[in-house]
């Protein structure tokens, strides 16, 4: 007995056809045109999409960071992420200064074991390379963990030099493991932000304000050349804007091994919301931070011609009003002075339906494209595919059934994120996930959860994954 | 009763797995991972590669030109087609000055009827724009040709102005039709041909020089700006080199409307060959012509990165020694005067194995990219899809058995295609057709050819393809 | 006894340094720290810039036009010109469709025979290439004529096609002769044009929306790559927007002999000016239309980078409120449909003092790129120099006396031009010319005019001026 | 009484004339058609060019490296620049770690002191950023010196991290200075080098490999966009690739105050120089390294279109059988590893003449352009000018008479330098200086050295040169 979905069309990275889906145990097993119902569960999919589950290579649940941690953990996150179509994510362990690796992922399995309700998968986080690190590097991926993080900004922090860059990525070309960077200058953004505070410019505004989109594009243009010279698959995350844009564009163009990803709040906001009144702006700072409308439509068209291969969402929510009521302290950290506020958005749940609304429903790009960019081409480039990112005959069941006409309006009074306000509050939708199965269980069926903490799993990823 | 491929891998635009096809009629009813055998004729695909038909959309079967006649008819080409793994193809009737659209499409539709072993479309060339012919374009969309073809090169016989252009782009956005263009600044050509000519300078490899690279880059850079203006669809034929494709990258990181193909020999031939020995050159002369090896590396990386979309042909065979033993003339026509050498090399047949061996075997592309620029982008930008182009249920039953371990050697003794010689003569492949279904129909059985002439349908297309 | 200049800083193209200047007859003689007076005419320039008189290139005195005549002839213009401090211009003899060069020349001279005021050269502007006007190009050297204009805009009128572009650039490669391009795509231009008056578009803001940046930008492109074909030396004229001057940017930094100019209207108007009530907006219309902020900027920047090596006027002077009180037709003509007004803009005077103030008073440029811009590359450029362009031993004493501290208002009150309004009204200017020499002779002093109409002498130019 | 330089061909920037000079002291007082002889000393300069002495702003005499020191003293050192036709260089103390600035400027001061036998300034290398240096800096522009240095490679040696340029960046855009960057990104070529060392590369060629073109174009990108967020003057030294060349390009662009210099080696040399036989290609290893001919031939490109504003030498001579003799130790330190050869090669003499030979004599560059790049640009980027770098009224009379006809070969045997080896030994040369004046004292007379030790002058410069 299993279950069938009947009468939907579905939409994979390439097609979109009717048909009729049936799943036993986990697995996909069969499409075909019309399938008995037998003694099968029956899905009625009939006038909706069949989509595969979202794929979310970028949050950060209950992470510590600011002497504070995000406020989702990997329950409640994962639960919204749910909510939002997504079935699958990749989160970051980060190596402690002086600590191992192993260490990391000890500490980020203890955070999820127990509690996952939808499957996840872990990137490495380095911050302090010495040779027991590189020795570490071939173990961790025994372990599944196929993608190296480093960042280039939070200087004094978690940031690594160019030594250590080229370093991790001579023996990630070496392993087959991608390389993630977060691409900003941080040595001289801490100039610029100790400049704005020792200049008493501590509105949130000035956020933005110290970390020019002219040092992202540098940072991205560093990143490529190494990754040029190592030979090194490498994949930028969360671009923001025209300059870094121009630099993937140039790199892909000379047949260099580079991808990029931007996050759904770059494609619909700006830094003019860092600019509301009140400590509103507070809500809206990340990094790098929200650029122009012109970026906005920049990266629209890098989503279409071919530039960014990923939307994800670099969620890491903090409590707007925290600190109280039991909360970690969040945003009011900052509050009179914005190089305090916790860097990060809640946005994990909203990634599917705005990128829809917005994306398809503008035809900026086609469903076929919305499913590569949202769980495809994400599953591939982190070595999940062929279990996640599309629906065919052998993968897991993670199934979403998308109606593209449901509407509504974005809120913090309905979301099942862990925070006390939406960066898109009051935006409308058009384009929803009506029901989500997970390995062919119904985890969401409308606004109720059906799933359960416990049930997700860990995912053992694959190393060579292709560069798309 | 239907057939059943068993045990094969299936490869998409976006998916690779193991599965069996059930087809029943026409058409691809159910793809699961063991169906049953019941009373189905089995095929057993094991170890090999099940691949959707290949899509042509840029070949010139019986064309006369330079007063002779391409040496393929409809079923010769096409039979070489089927034997390369090509299923569907479109062709180009071509307006005659002062004719009307109607008189090509049916002196095009008797070159193929009776004769079609394979299925087709046709575009429609225009080359003598009139209120009438205006007054045309949207009947012929109802006949199912729903993709325009202009030439900017060719001066004194089919190149059209810019008020061409921008007349039939103009319709072209309203009607929902794509426009091809052929991009060469055939006024400077023609000037320079004829000052080779004047000063002696006849052989084969004038034909390149007179030709630079710079004057392609410059049509297509025109072409895409009046796309830009009229916001009509533009689909740049046969490109070359990299000054073109900097302007095609360029156009579509605008967001423009704007897609490119290359062909074959492009990415494999260079001027170098025009140069070889005798009149041996002659075989090598097509427009545009080759480049250089420079040029073959940013084709590949072209149909890498997303600038390029569709690999096609461009078939367009002469006889070496034509004009004798009942052959129309030939390359032989030009043997004193480049000029007069008739345009065009013989492909058709040779596509799937050349750009296998040398893209997927060398890592330029992986076997999906492969299905995406053979199959289903030229399916999907043409109209044809769903039809044609994939392997998913409720597409016609176009099937492919690669055998990627197959290895051999290009040679005019053993091709089909109805000429004395082969451009690639003597190029190794490894990678090949096996076994080739049209609509569930075995047609190429290994060496032995099972179609029949009359078999092939025409394909009435859509207008509104999507801009990929 | 000669002319003695002293305490003067004397600016040119590449030193600034006070001295005293003694010309003798209509030539420098010498240049010293401190020259005696002897016994000649002292000119105390204490405290004041010296500079060279302006040279401007491009200039359309008595233009038949539009079924009428620009408004300035050439002793009004001149008079005008001489008041901004320019001392030399050059116009454009037009060949008549079917007429001979030597008549265009032959008409132009008499319009300027008996009333030049200042010196003056011609170029030649192409309209209908063919064998007769081949055989005369090398005639028209031996007469001084060394530039030949073309125009891919103004269809039906004196637009020609690439053939004839290609042809002209052939032959005035071989005889050392500058080929200028007026860069619009006059194919689709007319065809916007047409589909604008045909709906009812016919404001005068229509003029810049039927004339986008692109179709210059593809012009440009056109015009650069025929330059790089036939290794002739390119000069496009008025260039208004970063899409033209991007395809020049990198014709130049492929080191093909390419040029380009700017106009002050283009630095300093915008598209917006189009716009203003009643036919106000007729008095900005001019060919190409103006743009926007955002290209002046980038005009600006390409000013100083050498992308553009030239700031002319393309002054084309018509009546705002023309056609009675023995005016001639201007804007009027237009009034109720943009396409009829005639194309033109007075600006002959202006230039000089809007460049300064905006340019050098907002540190865009130096005082001797100023020069540069304005006098030597234009003389360098067109064969002027070394008699005209720059101070130096042996030089035409054609000075200027600048007083960069001088403040006004531009006003058609106090204007010398012969129309009836000022496309720069109310514009403030810090830096005006006080005093102007020509050969010696002082033609302007503050307020008076000195010259006399016949004293202006036509000036041969030599061939194979250099590339800048 | 003075000296009187007649009947030459005056070269400026901008300007070529026939002309006398009159000097007097040590200045040029007057520039006449005809001066009377009277009673000074004549110099007959007919047939000749008269161009302003050479400005050499990147040279590295007595320069402690290595272990070593370069070969030239600045005795030997300015003696050979004169023979070149160099009258002015500027040298560059180094701030040892720990070390203030004013010991670095002492101790080379100390070393020019009493042999100095042209004139020079000091710019000051910055290698370790602290409060103090932070105060010291506005103290050595009073000194007259107002560039600063910056160096991206050279790892644990003069290497500066982003945090110093970007702080560096800022006082220096207060205090009006200019700062000069080697651009290589030193922490990759670190590992690099190690790489190659550890695995048994050691020829001179693993040089040129451990220091890729990219990572050159990356630092040039970095450099440039620190400029642009610190709104500092940025000169880039010795730039020799296409990478940079198009980093430089679009800074400019964007209307950016940078600046690039490129040096005679990179011009003419490539890095097939450092594969020659035995220990020679020691003899070329320079940082950057020697590239390829197409980055010669954009090199050349970039110094027409204005991209590149100056020509260097970045003489730093070491002998090439050092450590014998008396001989301090040259390249023979790493004839078993290519990471030990002395970096830097012998050129101060041959710059004029090659970039003669080569950009006036192959028509790349106008003699123009060659007074330009190598005096007047220098001398106006680095607050010399109006004293240095042109011929006119009031500036020093630093003269060389130029023979444009003088035929050679540069040979080891009759250069200047004290040096065993020339890196263009061999190389024909075409024009050459005859004599130089240095401040109205003769000092070369064709092979005679009239100059003498103690006689160069150390030149105070100015803040806030412009930035060209």
């Amino acid at each position: 007995m299993g279950l069938l979905i009947k009468n939907g069309v579905i939409v994979t990275a390439s097609d979109t056809y009717r048909a009729d889906i049936l799943v036993e145990g986990e697995k996909i097993v069969m499409i075909g045109a019309y399938l008995p119902s037998d003694d099968h569960q029956v899905y009625d999919a009939g006038g909706k999409y069949v989509l595969p589950g979202g794929v979310d290579v970028h949050t950060h649940l209950e992470l510590p960071v600011s002497g504070t941690v995000s406020s989702d953990d990997f329950y409640t996150g994962q639960v919204a992420a749910a909510f939002g179509g997504t079935t699958t994510h990749i989160d970051f362990p980060i190596q402690a200064k002086g600590g191992s690796l192993r260490q990391a992922l000890d500490t980020w399995h203890a955070k999820a074991d127990g509690k996952a309700a939808i499957d996840y998968g872990f990137h490495m986080t380095i911050t302090d390379m010495n040779p027991e690190v590189a020795r570490e590097i071939p173990e961790i991926v025994t372990e599944g963990v196929t993608s190296l993080k480093l960042l280039m900004a939070y200087k004094n922090s978690v940031m690594v030099d160019d030594t250590t860059i080229f370093r991790v990525m001579r023996i990630a070309a070496e392993q087959g493991l991608l390389v993630m960077v977060h691409a900003e200058n941080g040595d001289a953004i801490a100039e610029l932000v100790d400049g704005a505070v020792r200049s008493g410019n501590l509105e949130p505004r000035y956020h933005a304000l110290t970390r020019p989109a002219l040092l992202e594009g540098e940072a991205t243009g560093r990143a490529i050349a190494l990754s040029a010279v190592t030979q090194c698959p490498l994949y930028i995350v969360h671009m923001t804007c025209r300059e870094s844009l121009q630099q993937l564009r140039t790199g892909r163009a000379m047949g260099l091994p580079v991808m990029g990803e931007t996050c759904v709040q770059y494609l619909l906001l700006t830094q003019a919301d860092l600019e509301r009144t009140g400590h509103e702006g507070a809500k809206f700072v990340c990094s790098p931070p929200l650029r122009t409308p012109e970026d906005n439509h920049a990266l629209w068209d890098a989503l279409r011609d071919g530039t960014l291969q990923v939307v994800s969402t670099d969620h890491c929510p903090f409590w707007f009003e925290g600190g109280q009521n039991g909360r970690p302290a969040g945003k009011e950290l900052g509050k009179e002075n914005f190089s305090l506020i916790p860097n990060g958005l809640p946005t994990i749940e909203e990634r599917l339906k705005l990128v829809w609304t917005h994306g398809v429903g503008k035809h900026w790009i086609t469903p076929n494209r919305f499913v590569a960019l949202n769980s495809t081409n994400p599953a591939k480039a982190f070595g999940l595919y062929p279990r996640k990112g599309t629906i065919m005959v052998g993968s897991d069941a993670d199934i979403v059934i998308w109606d593209a006409g449901k509407s509504g309006t974005i809120s913090d009074r309905t979301h099942h994120m862990n925070v006390d306000y939406s960066a898109f509050q009051g935006m409308p939708f058009k384009g929803s996930p009506l029901t989500v199965f997970l390995r062919g269980r119904l985890i969401v069926d409308g606004y109720r959860w059906l799933g359960k903490a416990g049930s997700g799993h860990f995912l053992k990823r694959s190393a060579y994954a292709p560069v798309l």
